[in-house]
């Protein structure tokens, strides 16, 4: 077998066989195969696609091209949550808690983040003390014991990915179906739950824009996932605006401990309470997920889920004083309000924009070795539907930046914010489920 | 700029500017850009093609990627030729001479062959002594006083067709209309001569089996050149069958000293003479290529294109008594007739798997390591539309290997012949002229 000939069969529109995958993928890892017929390979692959047959084999061997988590002795149906990147995503904070409060067992790898898109590692890491570094046996048992661990990806899970998603970060071959959700399933499936609930972000602050490719991803990562033996499905949810109001590391995980504790804001809220009830029915923890979703409101009002998320951070080492006094997290020397400079209805709130420029405060890194300020970000005072009148705040820029870097932030946040005289109702956060 | 930005651009289907080919093609040449973005983008351009303006562009910064020959001390209106490549396609060893018989002045750089086509330079090596490492002074030289020298190309000629077209081999890219266009005319142009006339070859035996990719392709080149300011026309030919009744190093040089002495074969003395009139009318030799077609004729007649083919190979230190007495080649230990087991007319002969069986009886090499046996090949006795009785030979095979690997040659070269009972016409050679 020679790696150029099932190059030029799929460039010709074919299907290639497991054991050609397999040839590809064990010779690309093993550095037989390199990098420049790789990405021939994932540019024609871009170009031609894939039957679900060959992505379910490109998501199986890649996990397995290293080594794979066995949580087979762990106690209850293991579940994970996955979301394809967004603006104010702190939802795995929220309701990862819930579900382990509702006797869910979640075992979480999770990812940093890049660009305008935060990671939960960074947010859960603006806790003083939080060790994200938890692997092996201390991974098994904190699930054991309190049922949640949420911890960083170790090196030797799903080297083709690494490998794979560096290169084509940097050949244009990031944006095809089959090979993101190879690369996404091929992570979940290797931490080795038993269940995965997908949350694919749409919108401009999401990395699918559009919704019919968004349902095809679903899909196809729905059929990938339960084409090898975990019980998958999926939400689609909206990331036209940020979700939630905070945007930033410590005030995302100041806003989690407020929703968890009762007070979280609609529409982080209502993803929550509509995953968790997915996954509590995928753990057989309860009829459907209409009793599901009443577990999951209860372990907020009895405080379990914010209990839950205290033993966590206790487990692995975070200060829980921060936890039960949000108000110790420093805050950022410079918090300046931007105001609306018309009466109306928010039509829309660019989320991209407000991705990119909490970055730019601080609160995000454009490469992987930048350093983040875990206090900057972007604190929304207003969502789309809202009715704001002249001179009121839209939101609050935290930073410790320069003045001047924060008045070249302060006129793109502003121009993020659009205004109309028509009512504008409240958006829908979650577009469609698919199970 | 960034080369990923360049390849998501042409992935999209946007035409590069010359500035961003320029920053890709310097920075590959220069190690700056890996040979894994410039895979990728190959892969883009022949999913999504050039624009001919890019083309142009692309050719002639390839051309200027290293150093290009300056002929301009020369005499007369140099003129080169190529061909896209076939099986006994030995025409440069024929045309060279007649046209430089003719007055016009042929600077040739030549390549070598692999797989089923032969190169030019491994059949002039069949002769003892000949020299194609001519560079420089002396190539100037030996054109200034007999008007012609064919040579091996330069290490310091093209060197981003060198790197990219090792790179395409091995990732499925060669079939790209525009990069096969802009790596021919890169090389052709860099040569520096003043004209140049395509030989595109099409059928099973060449690169190109559609007549519309071979017209596209002729078309494009003859784009290229002209837009690059140097009279560029080309002919189409047969390729379906091999060209003449040689295949094979040795064999072929002795079919073409037959040749310059008026016993060439119908098909190869045609190209020959159709290209040299074009040729003869681009050096402003002849008013017309009709008359550029008699002086062809006169100058094989008074045996001057003859003279000149012996001048060539005693200034590149050939030996001139093989030309003189060809029965001088060495012959192959087995020469093994192929007989017609029916009686008609024959149909095709299947070019690709007559050079393919050359190369495996030693007359080609596989990969650019391999050592030829310059005696070995097939000489066809019988052409496409020739009439042949049962029992009378169709070819012979010339092999220094052993009995069992000629057997099984044997058998797919019989199998190369179809033979029908229905009258079939004659080919044509000449397909179409672009000019």
């Amino acid at each position: 077998m020679r790696m150029v000939d099932l190059i030029i069969k799929k460039r010709s529109g074919e299907s290639l066989t497991r054991d050609e995958i397999a040839f590809w993928i064990d010779g690309y890892v093993n550095g037989i195969i390199p990098d420049y017929q790789t990405s021939a390979m994932c540019m024609a692959i871009l170009f031609k696609g894939m039957s679900e047959e060959e992505v379910i084999n490109l998501t199986d061997l890649m996990e397995h091209s290293g080594e794979t988590l066995d949580l087979s002795n762990l106690k209850g149906v293991k579940v994970d949550k996955h979301s394809t990147g967004g603006v104010g995503d702190k939802t795995s904070l929220v309701l990862g808690p819930m579900v382990a409060a509702c006797g869910a067992t979640l075992a979480k790898l999770s990812g940093r983040g890049l660009g305008h898109t935060g990671g939960t590692l960074d947010k859960l890491e603006s806790i003083p003390g939080f060790n994200i570094a938890i692997s092996g046996e201390r991974f098994t048992n904190q699930i054991n014991s309190i049922g949640i661990c949420i911890a960083g990806q170790t090196q030797s899970l799903v080297p083709a990915d690494k490998k794979m998603y560096a290169l084509r970060d940097v050949t244009g071959t990031v944006e095809s179906i089959p090979l993101i959700a190879a690369s996404v399933m091929s992570k979940k499936l290797a931490a080795g739950t038993d269940a995965i609930l997908l949350d694919v972000t749409l919108g401009n602050g999401a990395f699918m824009k559009d919704i019919n490719q968004a349902r095809t991803l679903a899909k196809l990562m729905v059929k990938i996932g339960n084409g090898l033996k975990r019980d998958t499905r999926a939400v689609l949810s909206n990331m036209d605006e940020p979700l939630g109001m905070a945007v930033g590391n410590a005030l995302e995980v100041k806003e989690a401990i407020a929703a968890l504790n009762g007070q979280g804001p609609e529409d982080l809220m209502e993803l929550c309470y509509t995953s968790g009830s997915i996954m509590l029915e995928q753990a057989h923890l309860c009829r459907n997920q209409m009793e599901g979703r009443l577990m999951l409101e209860a372990c907020i009002k009895d405080g379990s889920a914010f209990k839950k998320f205290l033993e966590m951070v206790k487990a692995q080492d975070g200060d829980i004083e921060y936890i039960l006094h949000p108000e110790k997290f420093p805050l950022a020397k410079n918090i300046i309000p931007i105001y609306a400079k018309e009466e109306g209805y928010i039509k829309s709130i660019d989320a991209l924009e407000i991705g990119l420029s909490s970055m730019t405060l601080g609160g995000g890194r454009e490469t992987l070795d930048d350093v983040i300020d875990m206090s900057a970000g972007i604190m929304l005072n207003k969502k789309v539907g809202d009715y704001v009148k002249e001179g009121e705040v839209l939101c609050y820029l935290h930073s410790n930046k320069n003045v001047t870097l924060i008045n070249r932030v302060s006129k793109e946040v502003f121009n993020a914010f659009v205004i109309t005289k028509e009512f504008v109702e409240k958006p829908k956060v979650i577009l469609e489920i698919i199970q």
